[in-house]
Formats: C-alpha cells, structure tokens, sequence
C-alpha cells in the first residue's frame, strides 16, 4: 500500500513542478496570508480519486475540502495537496504534496514529496522513516548546537508576539534559525536531522500528520509546544526535534506551553 | 569572461554536491556560529587558482583569505567559496559559490550558483541579469503583498535585538518571512521576484558583491539600511527589494538606520 500512496504522490509532485507560472493565480483567500490557487484544488481532486482507489472505505481530509469529518475508527487519509502554497504562489521552490494514512485513530502511513529536489520522503509505523530509499535518523545534537526551524502560524495574527519571542529565545539557544514556510519538509528536515528543532505554535492536521509519523520513525520526538501529544482530530502546536533538542526547549527560560 | 568563469563556478558546485557527508566537519570556528569546514578552504584555492588564470592581473579576496587587501584600482575578485557554510554542514541544501568581479571599485560580473537545485544565477553589468538563460526581474509588489527574506548576522550576537525586533516589524507588514541561511541565495530570490525584499544587519563584501549586481540587473534596488550604498571595500547592512517594497522598507515605523 505504502508503494502505491507513493506513486500517486509523486504524480501529483509532477503537477506542481510543471504548474505554468501565470497559472499559479491565487483564486481566494481566507484570512491572512491564507491562499488556495487552482492548482491545490486539482492536486486534492487527484488525490481524493487516486487514493480512495487504493483504499475505498477510507474518510478523506484534505485541507481544500470540508473539515467536519471524523477521523475515529477505520482507515482516514489526511492530505495537505500544496503544503506551502505561499510559496508555490512566488515559486519559491520549497512546498510538497503531503499525504498521512491513520487507522484508528493512529497514523500508519506518512508520505511527503519536494518536487523541487525530487525528496520522497517516507514512513510506515514500525518500519523505519526513508528519503528515497536511505534510511533517515535525526539528528542527536543538543540544542546548542542545533539549527532552529519555525513557523509563522501565518494565518493567526493574534499569534505573532509569541512567535517572535520565542523565535529570539530559541536563535540565542541554538546555531540559528530557519523559516522554509512549508512545514511538512521542516519535520522531514527534523527527520533527516538537518535541522534539530522545530516549532510552529498553531498549525491544523493536514501540515503534520504524514511528518509526524517519519519524525518518529526517525527516531524523533513530536508533540504539542506543551509536551502532550498532538491531535489528528484539530489543530494543535507541535514541537519536533532529535531527543536531546527536544528536551532541551522544555528547559529554557522563556519557552511557551501552547496545547 | 562571464562564460569562463561560469564555467569555474559550476565545477565548485560540483564540489560541494559529492562532499562526503562524514567529512563535512568543521575545521576552526571562528566566534559565534561561525565555521569552516575543508571544502570552503579546498573551493577557495580551486578558485583562486582558477579566476587568475582568467584574469591574473586581478586581486583576490575570498572569505576564507586574509581580508586586508584593497579592491581599489583594477580588477578584483570578492569571492565566497561556500556561502551557506552552516547550511552545508547540516547538509540543509541552501548553500552556494558566489564570484563577483569589480573594476576600479564597481562591480562588473556576478556570478552565483546553487549546486542543489542545479541554479547558475549571473549578471554582467549594463547586460541584464539570467538564470539559467533566463532573464530575470525583480518582483513589483508592494511590501504588502511580499516575501521578507533575512538574514541574522549569526556571527554577531550584539545585533540580535534589533533584527528580531525588525523581523517582527515585517512579518506584520508583508505576508511572511523566509530564512534561508545564505545571503548571496537570497539576493538571488530578491532578482527573480520569488522574495520582495531581503534585510541583514551586518554581512561581508563577499556575502553580497556579487549578489548586488544580480539584484541591480534584474532592476531590483540595493543599498544600506539607512538607504546609502553599499561598501565593496568592509562590510555593511544590506537591504534589497524590488523597487515599491524597497521604499515601502522605509515608510515603516520601527525601520532601522543601520548603516
């Protein structure tokens, strides 16, 4: 199963990647900063077809449809079809087609694809986290010697300051920060141990579901930014890290407790 | 010229994309967040060599060099082997060689190049700026509807305060922020529209000689923070944009003076 998601994936990375720049038009906008272009709607289109193909008794969750349903019980894909969408928009070359597999409630299957430097990354739960065949492990530096990946929450204004803050508190505690604005590919980042740390203080399923399973499947640790476990259900904050970084943001001055 | 030395500069790409992962370590540090690894010393000397086989009469300033000599009369080379170097080490795949080429103090060929995304950026003055054969153009939004871009001036922990403070300034003021961890890169996203404006407290000659004339070609603005212009000679603040987000920087309250 995991070989098919993936060959539906990467179609979908075709469809990105070959996206006529006039084309890539914003076709409305929810709040801020907050675009859908018509080509977030022909990939999830794609997706909803190709994936319940494989699996037809599964609820589908897609972040361009209606948010109502329940994961619960059975099979549930949850799909970001254009995570980083802003950045499709600018081709700023760093967004990925984003599909998670849960059963139960439990996520079972992750797949995030960069068209752009064609990285498959990959997961099965028990079975070890993959970016094109290499098996992937994060990275067991502390803190201090790590890089810092964050997001903005860009659509949530009342959510700067504490994002800022933090963002200050974590560059002085660490190497130096990034801000891809995808991030799905930050916990694939996480996972192959580029970066040691992650945080965005609000993000929704969809931009997490399938990376928090090859997170952990890379030996990492992912969480809300108050140490309890993240929802499938609702958005959250996540925190992801290699262990030791990991541990180490719950130890600094100034680090926040968001559910 | 241009063409021999693209033609150097893509060989160093070809460097740093096969290092070793296990050799990649740092072999001095100098200060806060700031390394060196073998292959910025091995791509200085290639393209020392290189670049004076070109043009011998040339000077020769590289980042991993002595810094004291003049650009002054004649020609000079302002050179970053491994723009990124953090990057590099992280294997975080944003880094790149950036070659300018100034006479009597003004630059005249820029060339940079992204070995990960196989992305040879140049500009040759009064001749246009090019991606891969393309011309490229600066973004005409305005602040409000761009991409900010910065850099942290890692190596200066004193400038910590005044760029997180201005980094929220501008989240507020545009749709988001990106950080990438190389200067000369995104210099290079400010000349092809991907990014509208681009802000660093303190960078080096080399981080931007060549990068200011991609900006400049592709008709983008680049100055000094205070809006003066830029130094070959030290180090200064950068600011770049496309023009509207470029006057836009300076219409903000809270917009710092650095120069």
């Amino acid at each position: 199963m995991l070989d098919e998601i993936v060959t539906v994936v990467k179609k979908c990375g075709d469809i990105i990647l070959f996206a006529d720049g006039a084309e890539r038009n914003v076709s409305s906008k929810e709040g801020r900063a907050n675009f859908v272009t018509k080509y977030d709607v022909a990939v999830q289109a794609y997706l909803e077809e190709e994936l319940l193909k494989i699996l037809p008794e599964a609820v589908f969750i897609g972040e361009e449809g209606e948010h109502s349903k329940a994961i619960g019980e059975g099979y549930a894909f949850i799909v970001d079809p254009i995570d980083g969408t802003t950045n499709f928009i600018k081709n700023y070359h760093r967004s990925c087609v984003s599909v998670g597999l849960a059963l139960h409630g439990t996520m079972e299957i992750g797949v995030v694809y960069n068209p752009y430097s064609n990285e498959m990354f990959y997961a099965q739960r028990g079975k070890g986290a993959f970016l094109n065949g290499q098996l992937l492990h994060v990275s067991s530096n502390r803190l201090e010697e790590g890089l810092v990946c964050f997001g903005t929450s860009p659509y949530y204004a009342e959510l700067i300051d504490q994002t800022f803050d933090l963002v200050k508190i974590l560059h002085r505690a660490s190497l130096d920060v990034r801000r891809s604005g995808s991030a799905a590919l930050d916990l694939c980042d996480i996972a192959s141990g580029r970066c040691e740390l992650f945080f965005e203080c609000r993000l929704s399923p969809w931009d997490y579901a399938a990376g928090s399973l090859i997170v952990q499947e890379a030996g990492g640790r992912i969480s809300r930014m108050d140490g309890t476990g993240i929802s499938l259900d609702k958005g959250c904050s996540v925190l992801a890290g290699g262990p030791a970084a990991w541990e180490d943001y719950f130890k600094l001055e100034g680090h926040m407790e968001l559910a």
